[in-house]
């Protein structure tokens, strides 16, 4: 393969909304900048799939909601448009094989089991309030939150097994994982940093589910990528990342370097540079082959750092049925394998959409079954859910994050016990000309678009301001 | 680079215990064979270090003991000779500042503390005994003991700090990590591979630690490898590994193959196969690029499989000096961070050498330190231990394994919580003509070189045996 050599200022690898945004600051700040992206797409864990008569659905991340300031600015400024997600109608909540309807966020359970999951997120608000989301590894008083996963902090705080249930699906709604893989602080620390509030993440209206992007938010990168015109480099697969210390810069490697201290080694491509960007999860980005090897507290944290699992599903009818029955789209079920549900139809509410979630366990049972089987086994949960109509879509599209061999999983990344206050200093510190960015990395709204966002955009002050130039 | 090609039936990627062991049963069983290493040496984690003299220390495993009985006979078939760990004389345990001597596995403690750490190896003992090795993913009913750290089940069972600390010690001697990084039902499926028996696992003579192997466990894989000749070829990091279902294998990717389904890709060697043996940590295997990609079952254990993390120091003094004050060399602190050593001596006694091992945080801790660094606060703790005639070592020698590319850390591979009985069924199940091997595939004694090399045998014998000749 014919490879070609490129010098920039700074090398961004990754063109997601975190890498984008990085190369979009960094242009802005008049440095010179190359994106180096793997895919033959922009957006990484954002992804429009059309579905014919000029709609879509958004196979990646699709929501925003009040307080992801970076990402409803960056909207407005791209010309893009938001609306409301259904929300009007009934609610479902299906467990122990029987459905109910029901009004808000919490669905009605017995008045004990209420009042245990009312508390239990009363609770987990005080202990997330205690964590410092700059630097929580530093918080040793925390080592008990760090020892322990939300599963057993969870059978300790609610007995009821209906409360049980209900925190079991906001863990699987939230991370995409079960209480069992998730460290209780790694939990604290994304509702800290999500607003303080497990129930805020988990509301639609007025939440973190609060609006979608009109024609989908693959366009939020789109439009950055446009701006950055040739900039952006698709179908390059980064290989390996030769680094070497600045001048200026502590650590025992102190070599004399020319003018470009990093070398992004990608399939068909080379990029030198003066700084990096590397803007993928962390699972992925510890996969490169870095020349010298990474610290052992980043190499550590990517090991340990997994990637959520998820199928994310769109089940596609000429209307959406389910409103005539005074019905909003949204069901939560406790028996599976279909963890939650929404409306996901256009604007216009034509055709009508049903994105069903398979989340965590449920997932990882159906990511390498045959496509047909994996339909087959949500069309069963919408079925019960919303009715026989549900079993005969025109469509249905999925897409299965964790064999994706670019992301690895989805919606992200999080740690499980004894992680955060060993390795979590690995997560953010530039190594050398290297900065890290993605929305694991970002303080407010880690996780979510928003972080994404805010992650590329402090990457590239650092380097803007840093040392590196 | 140029590239050389070859063909052979069967390609066995890692030189190490695993791979060679599957690589000397496939030419016993007239399989043609190549080997491809990434390092130029074979060995994998054994590694003999000279010292002068002829003599030599392991920077990696190196002990063995009854019931491991792959080694063993290996040992023996090869020509090589075991001898005992120097084990007489008394032991020393420090903890809250104080260094006392002491006869046997469980140093002295108060009378309270000793009785809980009784007791809970005991429960410990009986509960492994419930695991199956060969499955232990389809133990639903086992759910409880993966959904909490052993951290939290050990606060249940002792509640004293002195018997915490010596939990605590315990899995940082087996794991190279800590309580709260391990999943109980982890913890519990090694001690029943191991043979049931935790203490036995950290018993030098009878038990894990029992005996040595004259001129280094090293000499084991450099012994097959002289067998094997030509066959093995040094010095070639595999990057990729494509594949195809062989006819006859179930799954969607069946097509039609040439006789060389595997074509594995190494720096300057390309190998077809009809099949291949990956004989690497899981960590370090899952790092590949498969094409196509891996089932989500196998990408999410090896995401989840990390590495333990220690370091092995020795420091080598003229003479053992602390044998002629009736003390072994073997010492355990809990107030670190050298947690356990050993008299590390030659068959000969000459020179003394005294084994520390940084293990868990400890180890994360110094594996980013300056090695004059990391040497001092090892000195300082072996002072205290066994006098001030440590402070003045003739050499120093260490390896931090956690940052060399090719293992990620040591002793192996463990399992946080939620992830055996999900991602389990991915540890050692072929994918297509790709069969595993490695110490953490093992089902007896896991983690140790007679798991690596029984793993290496199983997976010859599935190619042998199987569809894939």
């Amino acid at each position: 393969m014919s490879v070609e050599s490129i010098e920039s200022e700074v090398v961004v690898v990754g063109a997601g909304l975190a890498g984008l945004s990085a190369a979009r600051e960094l242009k802005r700040l008049g440095v010179d900048v190359t994106v180096v992206e793997a895919r033959d797409r922009v957006g990484g864990r954002t992804l429009n799939e059309p579905i014919g008569g000029g709609e879509i659905v958004e196979l990646g991340g699709q929501w925003v909601g009040p307080g992801q300031d970076h990402v409803l600015a960056l909207i407005r400024e791209l010309g893009l448009e938001t609306f409301p997600t259904w929300c009007e109608g009934r609610n479902v909540f299906e467990r122990g094989g029987k459905a109910r309807t029901y009004s808000g966020t919490i669905p009605k359970l017995n008045p004990v089991s209420l009042a245990e999951v009312g508390v239990a997120l009363k609770r987990l608000e005080r202990m997330a309030a205690k964590v410092d989301v700059e630097q929580p590894w530093t918080q040793t008083e925390l080592a008990r939150w760090d020892a322990e996963t939300f599963a057993t902090w969870a059978r300790r705080n609610a007995k009821t097994p209906a409360a049980r249930d209900l925190l079991r699906l906001a863990i699987q709604a939230v991370w995409a994982a079960e209480p069992e893989d998730v460290s209780l602080l790694h939990a604290l620390f994304y509702v800290r940093s999500s607003g303080g509030s497990l129930e805020k993440m988990l509301d639609a209206e007025g939440g973190a589910q609060d609006s979608r992007v009109v024609g989908g938010t693959q366009l939020i990168s789109e439009r950055m990528a446009a701006e950055l015109g040739d900039a952006v480099h698709l179908g390059h697969p980064v290989r390996s990342v030769r680094w070497r210390q600045m001048p200026g810069d502590v650590g025992e490697a102190l070599v004399e370097v020319g003018p470009h201290p990093v070398t992004v080694e990608a399939d068909g491509l080379t990029v030198s540079a003066r700084a990096a960007v590397i803007a993928l999860p962390p699972a992925v980005a510890g996969r490169l082959d870095y020349d010298p090897i990474m610290p052992s507290v980043r190499d550590g944290l990517t090991q340990r750092m997994v990637q959520g699992t998820v199928v994310k599903c769109h089940a596609i009818y000429s209307e959406p049925f389910w409103r005539a029955e005074g019905l909003s789209g949204q069901a939560t079920s406790a028996d599976g394998p279909v963890s939650v549900t929404f409306d996901n139809s256009p604007p216009s509410g034509s055709p009508g959409v049903l994105l069903a979630f398979l989340e965590g366990n449920a997932a990882r049972n159906a990511t390498d079954l045959p496509a047909e089987e994996r339909q087959r086994i949500v069309l069963d949960c919408l079925v019960r859910l919303f009715g026989s109509r549900a079993a005969q879509p025109e469509h249905f599209v999925d897409k299965a994050w964790a064999v994706d061999e670019f992301a690895r999983g989805c919606y992200g990344g999080y740690l499980p016990t004894g992680a955060w206050l060993t390795y979590g200093a690995g997560l953010r510190a530039p190594v050398g000309p290297l900065h890290w960015a993605g929305a694991e990395t970002a303080t407010v709204n880690a996780g979510y678009m928003d972080g994404a966002i805010s992650s590329g955009i402090r990457a590239a002050t650092e380097i803007a301001g840093g040392v590196d130039r």
